[in-house]
């Protein structure tokens, strides 16, 4: 398990992080693996997880037992992403206790009003919270954390609410300014413009947040460019890319009736068992078992 | 949400059908998408999940969890992997009752002594219990279902403990006789023939599962031929497709310093919102939201 | 376990049924033994056994799984105290899913904004949503019920909001009108002469139902005098007792260095294993174990 | 929440500590209130609570949620009732991470096979797994502790099983060589002096941990003239109270027709406010509603 201060720590060496979505400690192992910096304990990939919508449906108690869980089998730091943080100033004080207690090294609550929508859905409404009532909720975020080095990160969804980059930095700044360690800053535009255009106008000591889903033309060489970010976030291929594999093996072995070809193009039973840390097993039972 | 008497409806309908394991309520909708006719509620996939190894580690409150929140994604009966039953007949009675309220359609129980290692494992302890305490397992079950549709299957590890074809009939027919509406028959063996054998000798009336994850080659096709069995179970591809098809999407997300590329070959974003149902909330939404 | 249409049959039989607040299965098992008609399973209780306040931070999971527990134990209907329902009419729409699949026969939802604050606090912040915004959840939850016999019961806080008795009759004539079974009204007065008011001046179909803890005085005589209730729900005073009992329990044991003469005035262990049903595990033993 | 080396800090400190079972937040609230030094989790407590049998029926889930959520409530240390380990050592391995990572401060890990009859009951079977299989499973707990201030207090059955002080000296003995760092002695006597000659024959060094439930004329002064005595758990106090008194209250609801009198007698509401930490919460209000 991995303490508070990692996150911050590993910023403060390299710069720049990447993160990845995960939805279980599965994910997360594999993340672990391929070389990420951080794990992004995603709502979204949760809610896909449990088939609902990314609409509150799960709970904070569902969210919290699975990051719980990936914090017993990892040691990267994890991000959660706490929504709106389940209501209002006196929610957040319980979920940073919580989170904190979980083992999360960083909470990241946005701006929207609860219970929200997903902010990927064309049309879905997009209120925000006065300024004032989220400089509330971040406050209340500081003030509860015990370790200065869990993070409390700010998610503006100025942009993707249309109000233009004026309130999303005026909104950012007020946030910085309310005490959180960082601001996430998200768009809705299939191109990087829009995001670009906020980073350079950014005067705040704030490091910025990226989650660049829906415009991956926006590369890690391209955000080392514009300076300013600490963390990349990869919001949900994981879980994408786990749909589409188990959709082509179910099909496919509904229509050979056998798994036999299916068998030779997935990880090997061995290959699970290896991430099931079933050596470290054996030789405890080796060890323990008299 | 299933009737428990829906599977005994659809072998009846349709002599064979085909169960696959899931992990989520996710890959279980992707598992009805596909065509299947029952879901296999997996404890290797979901100790997978967990990054944990299958050795009754996790709990009954987590597949329980699981399973109800499947139960509640999907119309397919839902067949529950309990291993041993928890512990010893008093367990069992509990776990019946509770699985019957989640929504399970029937319950695998094995003769192995708990804790238990996965039978997958080379070299595990494959310890069973006697078969005089096994029929009181079964009658236990078979006591506490409150709806006779619910259906109690045993599952004899004798081919696995390496004890013969004579034992594992002979412990086949008692648990038979002790109320098991059907039996589970597993081989260790890289190809079917001690399977085939087994079936071939079988003289009760129970209809038999297999779950020829090591034998694929033992397709439909040839499963039909052998007659007497009601229910083939693919017992981990989906969670195996998924390891392979995230650990694919990590590391290219890493080489790349994008995701742009792994972007194109996985499931959409939109596809996502399909299976988390997002047209029905968003028909609630202008419907129920004044 | 009660079907949802059991709450239903004994209003019918009963003409006005008591049900008592419980936090767990064994004050359940202890309210079905006094003879109440239904449980009650509160928010307030259930925050304060968690030692929280009752502002929504107990989550639905943890609701939803000692309602389910008590489920499990007792054959008294439940009804479901489910707050505004965890945010919009989406929410509520899976709530009532949920709970219905837990084993409740009703829910109460109440017309203030999300997150609440408990209504006996003096001070309290106490808003209610629009009446249309209301209409729409308590259409949401009667579209989501599966049983016609769950009932859908619309509790409106017009008069512990101060906005007087015109107000709480127009809302509980809407919410009948948008499909409430039933009407929930409650009043912070220390004396029953706001809701007797109410009563007499309610002019719906609706059954009505009362919580008098603040009015005690407002006894069954009185309220069978009154007519049109269906329901009387003493509100938290099994919770009260308990903490009473054990408070001076362990005070005693401090203070004596002993619990000798605290044994003497509390349940026995064998008491206990009554509540634990330990009479008919040992039967089971004798019938299963082998 | 409290830090894994408080106990023994304790300890340390007082000689005798005195523990009570807790079954929730709100019991273990009260047992901070009345001056206690520890909480003991206990495992038949939480059964209780859920009207179940103290026969491996709760799961570590249900264990471990209820333990974080008293962690997260009261500073006093938690001693955690973990019965037989939930298996072999490979249970306990997983079991200890858990725990630790909960906010526990020790484990109790008793020597009877799993899964187990609670040791109260007459005629219980009451059987002990070897001599060697326990030692086995106090070096897996010793192995996976992260903290050494956590600890492990392993439990003998010896004297309930019948098998005499000579035997329970040697499994003691044996316990304490395989890295106990207490050791918990019970016996099923109505009278202490089985129990004080087991004291004064112990030649360990580690300290002893008592249970007197069954015989609570063994009081505190009594305990400390014995010496070697560390910890002195009272153990199931608290719930026979609230049984007693929830008991009292229902039924005089259910007589006098109302709660009037019930309401004198027991805790008033506010009084629930002040457990709830109702006046934090309102000044958080103040504070970050804005």
């Amino acid at each position: 398990m991995s303490n508070p201060g990692a996150l911050k720590a590993k910023i403060a060496e390299r710069g720049l992080i990447r993160a990845i979505a995960a939805h279980s400690p599965l994910s997360a192992l594999l993340a672990e693996e391929a070389g990420f910096d951080a794990i992004w304990a995603s709502g979204f990939e949760l809610s896909a997880l449990y088939g609902l919508a990314d609409m509150s449906l799960v709970t904070m108690t569902q969210h919290l037992d699975m990051l719980r869980a990936m914090a017993g089998r990892v040691s990267l730091p994890i991000i959660a992403d706490i929504d709106t943080g389940f209501g209002n100033a006196i929610n957040v004080i319980h979920a940073v206790r919580e989170y904190e207690r979980a083992g999360a090294a960083a909470v990241v609550i946005e701006d929207k009003t609860f219970p929200k929508v997903t902010s990927l859905v064309a049309g879905g409404r997009q209120d925000l919270v006065r300024i004032e009532e989220f400089e509330g909720k971040i406050e209340a975020a500081v003030a509860s954390r015990t370790d200065p080095g869990f993070l409390v990160i700010a998610r503006t969804e100025a942009l993707i609410a249309g109000l233009g980059e004026e309130e999303a930095l005026a909104r950012a700044a007020a946030y910085e300014a309310a005490g959180a360690d960082m601001i996430l800053i998200h768009s809705k535009r299939q191109t990087p413009e829009e995001i670009e255009s906020f980073v350079r106008a950014w005067r705040g000591n704030a490091p910025l947040v990226l989650v660049p889903t829906s415009y991956p033309d926006l590369d890690e060489k391209r955000i080392r460019a514009l300076g300013r970010i600490a963390v990349v976030i990869y919001g949900n291929h994981g879980l994408r890319a786990a749909v589409t594999a188990m959709r082509d093996a179910f099909r496919r072995i509904i229509a050979d009736g056998s798994a036999e070809s299916v068998s030779k193009n997935i990880a090997s039973v061995e290959d699970i068992f290896g991430l099931q840390d079933m050596d470290a097993e054996k030789a405890s039972e080796r060890r323990f078992l008299k």
